[in-house]
């Protein structure tokens, strides 16, 4: 079998932890597996040097920053590698130059473009374990380039997917995707599997198992991936394919979760004409700004009320935008509450299955929760709520959906 | 004027003193010059990095450590671009990949074998500076190097020829090479200039000014070296070609030097008979060990003494070939002595003056010093002597050469 091993910052933490990823790399050799492991800096380190950075800038130049936290990867790569050798495991670091991982030139954040398989291969074929530091690439001129926050991940499924590898398994400090955030819901249940899209969601909406891009990548390749532990044993969780996810464990939720970090701005009293609401949202997006949730009421009169929800840290710049806007268009004012949050249960199951939503709303209701906007996509049931209510509400969904995990399993 | 500029550990030690360099770069570029510069890690940066690798492993995979601490040069590049930047100054780092400056393959220890100069020039003719790592380069295959301790003023001399730069600066915490370590010897007097020869003989005894293969590269080049302090102004010392020197300063000593990192091995009562010495020499060569000064008493019956001194790390390990040695040609006993030192007068001009060698000897005599040794070269005396007597022996030769700085020069 040809694995890929993605660790993430708190499992290469120290030299102690290099050392019990050594040995999971060598128990996997010993098995007969031929091994790519993918390491994060350790943890802290890369907030370390951007520090530095910004310190001395508030904008530092992003080539340069590049540059700089690039080596958070490289010291553990050499690290590991060493301990390899030392535990006479034959391995060979390769950065992202050295493989070559081809990007865009888009520093900071840069996208895959080509990985060159050839010289992985040529080192798996000589019997060693390949070690590439994460989240770097290399543009075409040869400028050393990063793939944005969690781009680990993304190298580790990218790498996965030119190998053509069997299985890429991502080590990290929890045990599994879970059915909801067990730090609020003790009753969370992991899973055995789920698949690509749930993931997505479950990404999206708040869950920090897995950085989106790289399920996106997954997806996009068809590349099983395992999500794992460093610090135990355990089965993990098995993103996938849908039908190898559903035909394995029958679930229409997969799990539950919320967002805190979105703020609402309402546009009140908006004249109920064809091109207003495209006036507003073309403003945001001129402004870069992503609207995740938009909800426009049905008009009862010629005025309407539009609804939109955004990222926090976005919002105090959308409502200036809107204040000019609601001027331009003929509105009557603009309101702000950044003391929501969206609730939202996901599952590829619910699709088939009639009465979802209305459950959910039924289970706020029963613990009066107010709704104050919905949205729905073909796996997912979002709802706005008031902030206070979102652990509440993840809970009562979590039971209500019967997603507890039963106290047997509890026993073992 | 096209310069190299390389600042060394503590001139990068912090983003203050970064910031210092930076202002000096830009002073550099407002007159109109061509930058490039060489930075080395942060002081003490390539120590945690290789204490990481030696918990791991006493002898780690070379080829890994050089991964390892590479990074160190790497963030300082990156800073300083960034740093230069901020300041309006436009700049790039290259790291040695990236130049490239292709070196061989002897990991932790590599030679430069080439450095291809279009990539710098092109960004200088852009009007940048360009800011390289020290210290690191990569071979044919493009696996990351480094050039050895102190490799940095390597980086920055070979660069400077293969720019052809009219001048290398070389930034220390000294501001200039003086006659005599001025820790020992308070009336040491910066040198205006100092030959290449004059500067390797001081720099191979002790003096830690330059690393040794800057100077040698710098006198195969030409390469006009200007050491200066990052934490002032002074006007330095100019390392240059003997003419130059002479004709700017007419010295006969330029310095006065002791090491005491070396050991002394006699071979008692040897056979004097023809290859008894190759013998002994050839086994010390055959375990790669570097011996320094040769003394073998005139004959004056049929056996003789041979004295050697070497590196104190190296001396265990001759002494107990040295013992099979003796029994091997009949000599009679081996005895170490790890209490020496070696002074040394320098100066190309002592070739010419009549006396230089008596006079060093005199002077220690006058201070009753015994001298266990003595070699010499075309342009420096060196004396084995107990090493408790170095200080003395250094200050005496200071002064009894001239070399003591004028009252005047003092009040400056």
């Amino acid at each position: 079998m040809l694995v890929v091993q993605k660790y993430g910052g708190t499992s290469v933490a120290d030299l102690e932890r290099i050392g019990n990823v050594a040995g999971r790399v060598i128990s996997y050799r010993e098995k007969g597996d031929r091994v790519v492991v993918v390491v994060s800096a350790m943890a802290g380190e890369t907030d370390r040097l951007l520090n530095m950075a910004h310190t001395i800038d508030r904008f530092p130049d992003e080539r340069e920053v590049d540059v700089l936290i690039s080596t958070g990867e490289q010291v553990v790569s050499a690290l590991l590698a060493i301990m390899l050798k030392t535990m006479s495991c034959d391995a060979v670091s390769m950065l992202g130059h050295q493989v070559p991982i081809i990007t865009d030139s888009s520093y900071t954040k840069a996208r895959i473009a080509a990985i060159e398989k050839e010289r992985i291969i040529e080192e798996l074929d000589r019997g060693r374990v390949v070690v590439i530091p994460g989240f770097q690439g290399a543009d075409e001129k040869g400028n050393i380039t990063t793939l944005g926050r969690g781009g680990s991940d993304t190298t580790g499924v990218a790498l996965a997917a030119a190998l053509q590898a069997d299985l890429c398994e991502i080590y990290t400090d929890v045990d599994g995707v879970y059915t909801a955030d067990p730090n609020i819901c003790p009753k969370a249940r992991r899973l055995d599997t789920i698949s690509y899209d749930e993931m997505l969601e479950m990404a999206s909406l708040g869950a920090k198992v897995l950085q989106i891009r790289s399920v996106e990548l997954a997806k996009k390749y068809n590349v099983p991936i395992l999500v794992k532990t460093s610090f135990g044993e355990g089965p993990g969780t098995l993103v996938c394919k849908e039908e190898q996810s559903m035909t394995m464990e029958k679930v229409v939720i997969a799990g539950v979760t919320y967002n805190k970090n979105e703020a609402k701005i309402t546009v009140n009293k908006v004249p109920d004409q064809p091109g207003v609401a495209a006036k507003i949202f073309t403003a945001l997006s001129d402004a870069n700004i992503v609207v995740d949730v938009i909800v426009q009421n049905v008009s009862k009169s010629s005025f309407t009320d539009i609804t939109f929800t955004m990222a926090k840290a976005e919002a105090k710049k959308a409502y200036r935008l809107m204040e000019e806007t609601a001027k331009e268009v003929g509105a009557e004012s603009v309101t702000m509450d950044e003391g929501i949050a969206k609730v939202s249960i996901v599952g590829s199951g619910m699709m088939s299955h009639a009465g979802i939503a209305s459950k959910m709303f039924s289970i706020l209701a029963a613990e009066g929760i107010n709704i104050q906007a919905i949205t729905t996509s073909e796996i997912k049931v979002s709802c706005v709520i008031e902030s206070k209510y979102s652990e509440l509400a993840l809970q009562a969904l979590h039971t209500g959906f019967g997603l507890d995990r039963e106290e047997i399993e509890e026993e073992k």
